[in-house]
């Protein structure tokens, strides 16, 4: 199985054009659209939903992840292997709060180039035959069939490393379609009795939509175990008026 | 096949965490997006949508419908075998229109509860591993040969039904990437001289767009059976100022 | 495999509807999401979006192409084959470029008219059937199985051009999900120090993002060869002001 988790946006010619290329290469592997609208050109925030959304996977899915702003730039193309599942994708910290939190990886750069590269679009030129070969099977450290040298070399994990970064990232990272406001911090890391503020409002804790009156903003665990903030038959963006980045703090 | 109805959104990560779960349970079952953009929060709106796209699909056709702001409360999840397709969702009105109008139906709750249930997110926990099921063959009333109970228990469809609501719904209940506006009422049930009135206007009947001047708001019958406002050249949603579940009043 | 090139937005009931129909017909043929997003109810800004896609993809590649404002009107359903491709959508120009740059080119009218044709979704009811077949190595001269008749006529190449189009559009065809804006141009034709004049500002050629300032527009070979302005850190749509269609001058 391959996973997309881009900041492409659903619509347009991009997830369409890496489809085509898994679909030449790995015919027979499903390829799934994770997430098209990751927060775009922000490496940061779209690390802490990758990481909340990539552990309900199986052992050997592969993760296509491009939140990509340096691309064309002195950035590398990486491949990771992080508790059995595979990564690939740029350097840019992506990947630091999977590694964080596990028990065992290995990371490696891709040194294969293709015949045509552009400047702007390694996921489709680069990542994409890379993640077809890894859903085939294939590892970084087997000698190739279809080429002369490895098309990886071992990387230290310290270069995919942001140790600066914290364990939880106390900002909105997403909004989703109803207009909920997603934080880069697992519920599970703060208290019931948890206050969040967010421009200026106080927010309380509740276990779903229906538990707080109409209008109400509140915060609870969602589906993927994330603090969110929404409001009950409302939309959490309009109601507090904040934008991704925006910084939550915790009582 | 399964066909996803939700309000979830085509970009964002609620589609994805479906299909990986359908394409585990389920891998050789196509899985296809009908409309991620289902009227948001309005079980109502939705349902006349639903009952119009369904009746074009096959037999055993599994439809996986989640419009449901319910999710977490005390509403059932409900499996409906409607003239000899499947449908599961929750028990909010969503199978209205399709009961009404249907020659056979039975229904069942499910029972059954997976390991994890998120409080938000009953499509994916609940509702996808049921529906990978169903497209599989199995039935609610098979010994299901994965677990000791039954998952489904039979439900009296009134249970399911809103006998208040209108045969045919007047209202705009969906607007599409056009801005065309789509209403809730069957075309074949108004005259070839039914004037539409909404928010002031009064729009007379045309068959296509080429059939108007430039900037005309016509109505038609589209290509689902429904009663359609658009603009030649224009987008209705932004000639007539009106939003989703504004009234529409026949003469 | 099947490309789907529409304005249809992704999120809707009609990809999917004719994502059904291709199930039915051609369950074994991989189907891409190509785009969704072309410039909806514009086949010249659109046409020259696809003629920039489609020569990445292999020979017996099916595209399923409708930009479409004609539909229900007069104009012709037609299946060209260009340089080993298949197309399939309306005669309205969305094929001139891809025939002006092709080696070998021929066409069809499609005669064969389904049971039931909606005014308003050729797509679905007309081009999907035949999109499949094409994918499944039909071709337009063959004596069709399931019916008497050919599904085919030849049509005159003449009937699908617009000599009247220029080689490369001097305009905007397309926004995507980050802000950039696409023009019609494929940068080949442009030299590395040409000026792009675009509302008023002079636009100078850069390789990629990191080579210019953040906030500064500049403009790039993108990686499908067409011409694109872009912004370091921003977005081209809001910097410029610009819509789809805003002409573009080269100094």
């Amino acid at each position: 199985m391959i996973l997309l988790f881009t900041d492409f946006g659903a619509g347009g010619p991009y997830l369409g054009q890496i489809k085509a290329v898994l679909s030449a290469a790995a015919p027979t592997v499903p390829v799934i659209d994770l997430m098209a609208d990751a927060p775009a050109h922000d490496p940061m925030s779209a690390a802490y939903l990758l990481a909340a959304y990539a552990s309900e996977f199986p052992h050997g899915a592969v993760f296509l992840a491009v939140v990509d702003p340096g691309v064309g730039g002195e950035r590398r193309a990486a491949v990771a292997e992080i508790d059995g599942r595979w990564f690939t994708g740029p350097d840019n910290g992506l990947f630091e709060p999977l590694l964080r939190r596990a028990r065992h990886a290995r990371a490696w750069e891709i040194v294969w180039r293709p015949e045509r590269l552009s400047a702007s679009f390694h996921g489709r030129d680069l990542l994409a035959p890379i993640a077809a070969r890894l859903a085939h099977g294939e590892h970084p450290w087997d000698e190739p069939m279809w080429q002369e040298r490895p098309w990886a070399a071992a990387l230290p994990l310290e270069l995919l490393r942001r140790p600066e970064w914290p364990d939880e990232l106390a900002r909105i990272v997403y909004f989703d379609h109803f207009g909920n406001a997603t934080i880069g911090m697992r519920a599970c890391t703060l208290a019931e009795t948890s206050v969040l503020e967010v421009a200026g409002r106080r927010i309380t804790r509740a276990r779903t939509f229906g538990d707080v009156p109409p209008g109400t903003a509140f915060w609870y665990e969602n589906a993927n175990g994330l603090a969110e903030i929404a409001v009950n038959q409302g939309r959490a963006d309009q109601v507090l008026g904040v934008a991704i980045g925006s910084p939550v703090a915790v009582e």
